[in-house]
């Protein structure tokens, strides 16, 4: 099942998409919903973030050879830090590079989306927490971030959590290959089961420090390949099985 | 003017504190309100956390001193860091020690409540943008905040995010007086004018990142004598008339 969300009459809705038809649905994406008899080719409505989070956790140097790249050891636990809500923009809004940076770079991802309230989740049960999948750019001003040393200014900027297109609920999230493709070039390509830490360590781990809800994201961090964006850029993120995330660099 | 959130008859409003007494509002404290006919003696309500911000932005290193603590050279531009809604707790609520840390400490607080929405807030114009102060407590398990070297996770426990008791909008940041007490003892004792970024600074910077909500909070950063707590132990923040928020250790 693919979730999305979606703008029409004016209106903030969820629906379904199915052979580039979007279904609406009434109910909940975390629990009991319906489909409608409402249904709108995709090409005709605007697509939002997938879902409404209360928070966006992030791990960082999740990929052996992204954390070689900044010349970090490989960390025996995830690294995480938090992007603030107001960065969060869906598939076709602008991210906005900002005038105080002069390093802006993508960062290719996988994101989950929880499905159920939890704290201290064990990592066996993890899974079922899990409504799904979808693509996340955690954009990052670069020069802020080394400046700085703590990653949190670099990576809050307002429109620098692009998410979407929707929530890929079937997919084994560690067998799907994820892409960053600048202006259609390819600049990322790497397969999830490099991942360090499994998507059910991320969400045992997380879950011992804060209670995560439905909706919540958590950003799986960025394989190697990581690079700049400069105003007028489109750049994609594809992760197999989910679709396309794109978004112009203004 | 103190406006406190408080729960009576199991929902959640807002009110004036004068005298020991609540008197619950109608309207908003952002914007346009009217005092009701209703008052509570304040022994009476619980109180809550006296805003429901969006985010929860900290500031780091902002004294001198505290810097000096660290071994952190005195930073020329603020350090910034979020912290999860859910670590938000009120006045008597409790502060969980996290099974996983063994050094878990108290940072006493100035923390600002913003009144309007804001980004790229002149300096010069930020304090238009401030409802009021409240008392924070930065709580940080600071074994794992070194393990790790970023600051998210060690500060992001459930409950490590205590604020109030009430949102004081008459009063200078920069001239007030900030404790932290320890069972009695007073282990933090200092004033705001030592901070190395003033309150203007602090809103210019921040929202030149993140568009600010209003009650949305900024937290000013800790002056030196930061120290452990145990299970058990009642932690206060006093800021000078603001008052006083009291949390155990469990």
């Amino acid at each position: 099942m693919k979730f999305v969300r979606f703008r029409a009459g004016g209106t903030a809705r969820y629906g379904i998409l199915e052979d580039r038809r979007v279904t609406e649905i009434r109910g909940s994406i975390y629990g009991r919903y319906q489909r409608t008899r409402r249904s709108y080719a995709l090409s005709r409505v605007r697509l939002l973030p997938p879902c409404e989070p209360t928070k966006i956790v992030a791990a960082g140097l999740t990929y052996r050879e992204h954390a070689a790249e900044f010349g970090h050891p490989v960390p025996e636990e995830p690294i995480i830090f938090l992007k603030p809500l107001t960065a969060l923009i869906g598939p076709g809004d602008r991210i906005v590079y900002p005038a105080i940076s002069q390093r802006v770079d993508y960062e290719a991802e996988l994101a989950i989306v929880m499905k159920r309230k939890g704290r201290n989740i064990p990592r066996g049960q993890a899974l079922r927490y899990v409504l799904g999948y979808t693509c996340h750019n955690d954009v990052t001003a670069r020069d802020i971030q080394k400046k700085d040393g703590q990653w949190t200014r670099g990576k809050s900027f307002d429109t620098f959590a692009p998410l979407g297109p929707c929530i890929a609920t079937d997919l084994d999230p560690h067998r799907v290959r994820i892409e960053a493709r600048v202006n259609g070039e390819v600049r990322q390509s790497f397969k999830s089961d490099q991942l360090i830490f499994d998507v059910p360590t991320l969400v045992a781990f997380i879950s011992q420090v804060m209670t995560l809800y439905p909706g919540d994201v958590i950003a799986t961090g960025t394989p190697p390949g990581v690079g700049p964006l400069k105003r007028g850029d489109v750049v994609e993120v594809e992760v197999e099985g989910i679709g396309v995330l794109r978004n112009r660099v203004v």
